[in-house]
């Protein structure tokens, strides 16, 4: 998508010894990239959250196996390197789908071929991310349009988000927000609410330097005012991205997004997920098994932002020496989710309409249910 | 209460010319106070939330009466001084009462007899206050004994509370601490689980700096995590404030009250709230006709934290150029109260509850029901 109308991905190559990626540890203060020249920095960009994102972390490791791969393309680096980059995060299941698929395709070949394939196979794993994506947004077009049909002529639809499923999330295009990019470059009027996202405020921050940078009307909001806004009839329909959905439909995401779903259930605003078909994780069968990443307590009690002078700094905002918790995930149960809309389709959060979009999978899910 | 073994109310007369307040505003940061000389000084007071929380602001809104009558003690300036303290913040229905209250006992009285009742009024209504919280805190300790009773030998009962209805809420003790402090004090094992509370983060930076003034164990966490420690089996209660209950029961908190009341319902973790009588307004019939006060975005898009070196300064921390929203409150619906605590004991969130509780008060609500 584009910033100041110059058109971006989150990640792409530098010739076949780097990547670089936008720095979004410095959004919205700065738009800076950072080059990555070894799967070194790539484990330690995914782990500082230089990229986030579960398409994007997915990508990011690719390319980190890719590096790898240049510098040593024995057997054991590859296995090193796999396991290094796997422990990097642990709730996205998209990091193991592209660590296992990059190494599924570098295994059994000659150690020389192996750099030029990886390369190949990371660029491969973005393009199909970036077209993934598109899909996910032409059918989430179609609710789209379907709810605006429902407004007063003159009304914008109100969607209301949470963190950051966007572009700046995958590598193009985005999940949750492929659909609002799409609906609002066909000329369907919509303003988007977007939740702050505490601590890391991913909402505010990222979600919001999106929209703007689009052109996409946007209100941010606390985390706390969804439930109002939904009270109020201000919100005609969540859409939010995933981490994780288990093969019963529970989803995985951001912290807090289990509370917008409880009060959209509450006031009857359908509440749906985008996500690639990556983000399945057919070998758990709840939302209970997913691992819940606690993070630092420091992402909490301090905070970046900007002084008047325009420069960045960091301050304390908790009572001095009060600790404080950091979980960076919550499950909502797949009972509270509306629908889930995938690069083929729509389907309900439940084992069964996860299976009829992707029949394929079955048999995985069989093994531990 | 105490901070650093001293024991301070929020507010106390100097002579009979200024009173002062503990400054809410520089907190967690600074520990100042601030002197108010005028109902001017009062009004602003309450305004800029030097003074919050809803027992406090009548408490100074009734020494700005007080303060009134020193200068001017004419008819006039008492009505002028009712309406213009009455404007400054539309949500807390003790405002109302205690300019009322004080109005009522000067309308009838020789202009020369007015600013010493005043005075002595104002003290009689912080008195009564520190009476009042100090017996919702009685009340709310056996409910807190019971649920101490059901946990495993030597686990810390957890509760959760949002935004700050501690002693620096009210005059002393506060209202859904002062249980808390109660059970701390006699002995009961306690963790509280504090909302930050975007966006003015009276969680992070009030009811953890009173927590741990006073010793008592506690962990801060984004608005956004509670629902996941009630998923999770590590909260058995939840008790908060309010800033105004409907006739019918119905909850008007700080903005996002009502995703805690949610996630409490969807978990069957209690939900209580804290409150003086003086907090219902019977003759509102349900939280819809509750006023919900809009207040500035640079609440949310700006935030105060310490620097290295101790200072304290402002920074930005939203997208540039983004737009936000900032409600203030919301209304937590009765059906998702498990009771209400008050200075007469608990009842349950209707209005057959509340009658049962002020007797005396059923002619009010029955001319609007």
């Amino acid at each position: 998508m584009k910033i100041a109308g110059r058109a971006y991905r989150t990640i792409w190559p530098v010739g076949d010894t780097a990547v670089e990626v936008i720095d979004q540890t410095r959004l919205p203060h700065a738009l800076a990239t950072v080059r990555l020249a070894s799967a070194e920095d790539s484990g330690r960009a995914i782990r500082e959250m230089v990229v986030r994102g579960a398409p994007l972390i997915g990508a990011t490791a690719a390319y980190g196996m890719a590096l790898a791969m240049g510098s040593d393309a024995s057997d054991d680096n590859l296995e090193r390197t796999h396991e290094m980059l796997l422990a990097t995060r642990p709730t996205a299941v998209n990091l193991q789908w592209a660590l296992d698929r990059m190494r599924a395709q570098l295994r059994n070949r000659p150690r020389e071929e192996r750099a030029a394939l990886a390369w190949q196979e990371a660029a491969a794993i973005c393009d199909e991310d970036v077209e993934t994506c598109r899909r996910i947004g032409e059918h989430g077009l179609v609710i789209l349009r379907e709810a605006a049909a429902r407004k007063k002529k003159g009304e914008p639809l109100n969607v209301l988000t949470h963190c950051n499923a966007g572009w700046l999330a995958c590598v193009d295009w985005g999940t949750a927000l492929a659909p609002i990019y799409m609906a609002h470059d066909s000329g369907v009027p919509l303003h988007v609410w977007v939740d702050e996202t505490r601590p890391r405020n991913q909402g505010a921050s990222l979600t919001a330097f999106e929209l703007g940078g689009h052109g996409v009307p946007h209100t941010i909001i606390a985390d706390n005012a969804g439930g109002y806004y939904m009270q109020s009839g201000a919100v005609d329909l969540c859409i939010v991205g995933t981490d994780r959905v288990a093969a019963n439909g529970d989803v995985a995401n951001k912290i807090g997004t289990y509370l917008k779903a409880l009060a959209a259930r509450d006031n009857d605003v359908p509440f749906h997920v985008a996500l690639p078909g990556s983000t399945i994780d057919w070998t758990i069968a709840s939302g209970q098994e997913i691992p819940i990443e606690e993070r630092s307590s420091d992402e909490l009690l301090t905070i970046s932002g900007r002084l008047a002078d325009g420069s960045v700094t960091r301050v304390e905002i908790g009572a001095p020496g009060s600790p404080a918790a950091n979980p960076a995930f919550d499950v909502t149960p797949a009972r509270l989710v509306t629908g889930l809309i995938t690069e083929r389709g729509m389907c309900s959060a439940s084992r069964e309409g996860l299976r009829s979009l992707f029949p394929e999978q079955a048999g995985q899910t069989q093994e531990k249910t």
